[in-house]
């Protein structure tokens, strides 16, 4: 397997669409905007599900299914919704089709028109709202915790695979409150809950904030976000935590009978993160020989090659590893045995470093002899002979470092791309130039915010939280400011 | 909480309808045909789901994603699927909405038509085979064994909960092989998967079999399946696989090289279970007082209800409840202590009989002064007080007895109501007024069993596996027959 892949220096982006087509992890299907995820990605998509699913249980919230289809007027309910989501979207005319008369094929059944149109669902947020209403009438059905997987479709005319596509994976939570400062609490928490696992589990580090008002989700009071920052100086907004305030609840008439008898609106959050994740993955920590994974997500994290002449060499480096093997499976470490006669040990080489596998052990006549075996790092690519005697306890302590090194790599790489400047000159130079964070002062217009978006492509990513409050006077209109938020060009 | 059930002998189908929504399992949406699956309900799925994938991959499956639209022309290319399937269906026409010019509200925008319409997935062979063609090239890519989560879309008139809705959640596993014998056996395997999970797991004993050609899977060479038996008597089919012949590889032009160097087109298999056996679970084993759950599904397992007049007494049942939740979770064992004082153990013990949760414990002043536990099982209804020092076994041991004996119950029950019959009066007869199978010669036409439906409303549910050789004569036309074949009404 040749890899043959463009150098990150010489397009970045040319490099991210043939790493994940090459490495297996998805590709462009046969319809427009929507992409086929396949088993080696869908694999890595898997892991984080359950890793993910798990801490929403452990927070307390309970997984539900919705309708795919939302009903136009459902849409229209809540005003600012409308205008987010209602544009570019699957629209369900008709539900059925028949032979054309001609006999030219199968054409659209004029008769069976719906009567009110189907949006496949965006955001979930209105026909979960309209059930909400029938679940809560009392105090003692809140708090209402429930998250979904599920897929949504959003009508991109650009697509990127994972990163903008028509149709994508994801997960959206929606929970129902008594009070604000309880939706607000746990609109905060799945941010923290969000961070915990991109860091812990995909090894890249987050920015925690809030969004200004203009990058605010539709229908939100307040936006928290993670923003992360990829190899190429650009950011990428990693999850999402929205404060809903009362608007769906009075949007779809959602009232609750407090302790005292009193009927009040509830309040809401929602949060999400989706397939989106796997580009952030790729393009942390991935370089011009393939994908890095962290062996927290890897499907398989230790591969073993054997390199032979003959069966009988084979068979006598099998007898060796079958042990090995199941010893590093009791541990709970995912291992791959390639013994395919089919292919050269040079080229599972190629293979198993493009799909970014941790760690790979290579054994061979000598090795046999020595009672060694070649143990090679993905992350550095670095390799060592290793006594047969310590391979697990080496394997074991290999997957912690990498996981440690690889996201080490990417706080080194954002702690060198956050920029602080005061000028909107410099801000200009280093947009353009350096890329990555620049920490500036903003006005808090939604104007200015325009004017340098639209100037230099940049958008505020986060208004940092828990920043330093400073004064400070804003890089293009010279306006006091209290605190520094960051910008960057994004995906 | 009341439980006011209609009763399965005043009225079967009511009795199911409200059982799925009062015991919180599912109920309707806004969205016609289109349910919403609750907490509770999903929670039942996820186990299901679970249990599932482990099998699938144990038996060599990966999963994978593919998308959800499909392009009108892709239905188009395999004829007898495209009838089978296009015509009740959701089509895409439209990818945005707009405000209407008169103010009225958002209005399809005419200038956003699909130049060919996306029919959202009812099944996926087409986008699949599709997509294979790009993955096959060689023998050496075979066999390719994959499997999907997801949502489909069929436009149903009539729709019940969970066992005939317009949207369902399934699985759907699609392989290629180089050999009709591999196939075959593959589609044969995933019958024997399915019908092992729905009896050990769900306590659902089913019949093996294949279809009739009228009744095959609209693409399909051999449609294996597995038929149920419920409560009133109608059969439900709990899951197929499918044998599809080269006829998807030909439409789709799949081919592959084999190891002499030859072009041959590639043999399918495709086989889905779906959230219809949360129906076949339900009307198996439930009773007038709600659901039963076998205990290897239940969400929760083990209830422990405190029975007490004021906090000392609750404190004192609480700290000797603790430990015992422990104990039982340590070992696996999914526990609920309901400590809510909101609510009155009767009201309790009610809710718990309506979700069918199999054992419950009830503890109160006298027991704790006996040191001893109400013990309930949901499947018979009995209480027995058991000492404290045995309660764990005592659980472990009931939870064991409670699967095995529901699905001894629906063993018994389904031999009770498989009846032999020689003649179409005696039949007529026991489809009218036992219902149950009815096993019966038939001549092997689609005439007959066109006939006998129209007549009867019974379809022949299966030819059974290793049915018995005998000569006969079909009981419509006494045309010669050398087995019987398996009749029922159906869901």
């Amino acid at each position: 397997m040749g890899k043959n892949l463009t150098s990150r220096a010489e397009d970045y982006s040319k490099w991210y669409n043939e790493l994940v087509v090459k490495s297996d992890l998805a590709e462009n299907s046969g319809v427009r905007g929507c992409m086929v995820i396949k088993p080696y990605g869908y694999a890595i998509w898997e892991k984080m599900q359950a890793q993910l699913d798990k801490m929403f249980k452990e927070t307390g919230h309970e997984n539900a299914y919705f309708p795919l289809f939302i009903p136009k007027s459902y849409l229209s309910k809540e005003a600012s919704h409308v205008e987010g989501f209602a544009k570019e979207c699957a629209v369900v005319t008709h539900y059925r089709l028949k032979n054309a008369e001609d006999g030219s094929g199968i054409v659209v059944d004029e008769d069976a028109k719906l009567e009110e149109e189907l949006i496949v669902r965006p955001t979930s947020e209105t026909i979960i709202w309209d059930t909400y209403r029938k679940w809560i009438q009392s105090y003692r059905d809140l708090p209402l915790k429930i998250n979904q997987w599920a897929n949504v479709v959003r009508w991109e005319m650009r697509t990127r695979l994972f990163l903008r596509t028509a149709e994508f994976l994801w997960q959206e939570g929606h929970t129902a409150h008594a009070t604000r400062e309880e939706a607000v609490e746990e609109a905060e928490q799945m941010m923290h809950v969000y961070a915990e696992f991109v860091e812990d589990y995909m090894g890249v580090p987050v920015i925690k904030g809030t969004k200004t008002a203009s990058e605010r989700f539709a229908g939100a009071e307040e936006t928290y976000c993670i923003e992360a920052l990829m190899q190429d100086g650009k950011a990428l907004q990693a999850g999402t935590s929205h404060f809903l305030g009362q608007n769906f609840a009075k949007a779809f008439d959602v009232k609750f009978a407090t302790k005292e008898g009193q009927q009040e609106y509830v309040w809401a959050t929602s949060w999400g993160v989706s397939t989106r994740l796997m580009g952030a993955l790729v393009m942390t920590h991935s370089d011009d020989n393939g994908l890095v994974l962290p062996p927290k997500l890897a499907p398989i994290q230790v591969v073993i090659v054997p390199i032979y002449k003959g069966m009988d060499q084979l068979d006598a480096i099998s007898e060796k590893v079958g042990p090995l093997v199941k010893e590093l499976r009791a541990k709970g470490i995912s291992v791959k045995y390639d013994n395919r006669d089919t292919h050269k040990p040079g080229f599972k080489f190629n293979e198993y470093e493009l799909k970014g596998v941790p760690v790979r052990l290579a054994i061979g006549q000598r090795d046999l002899e020595n009672g060694t075996y070649e143990v090679a790092r993905r992350d550095t690519l670095e390799k060592e002979s290793v006594n047969a005697a310590n391979i697990v306890t080496k394997v074991e302590a290999l997957l912690e470092d990498i996981q440690r090194n690889i996201y080490q790599k990417a706080i080194d790489y954002r702690a060198e791309h956050i920029t602080q400047v005061d000028s909107y000159d410099e801000f200009k130079k280093v947009i353009e130039e350096k890329g990555g964070f620049v920490s500036a002062h903003w006005d808090g217009t939604p104007e200015t915010e325009d004017k340098i978006k639209e100037e230099t492509k940049a958008t505020i990513r986060c208004i940092p939280l828990h920043a330093e409050q400073e004064d400070g006077t804003c890089m293009v209109t010279g306006k006091p400011s209290t605190q520094r938020v960051l910008f960057a060009k994004a995906y």
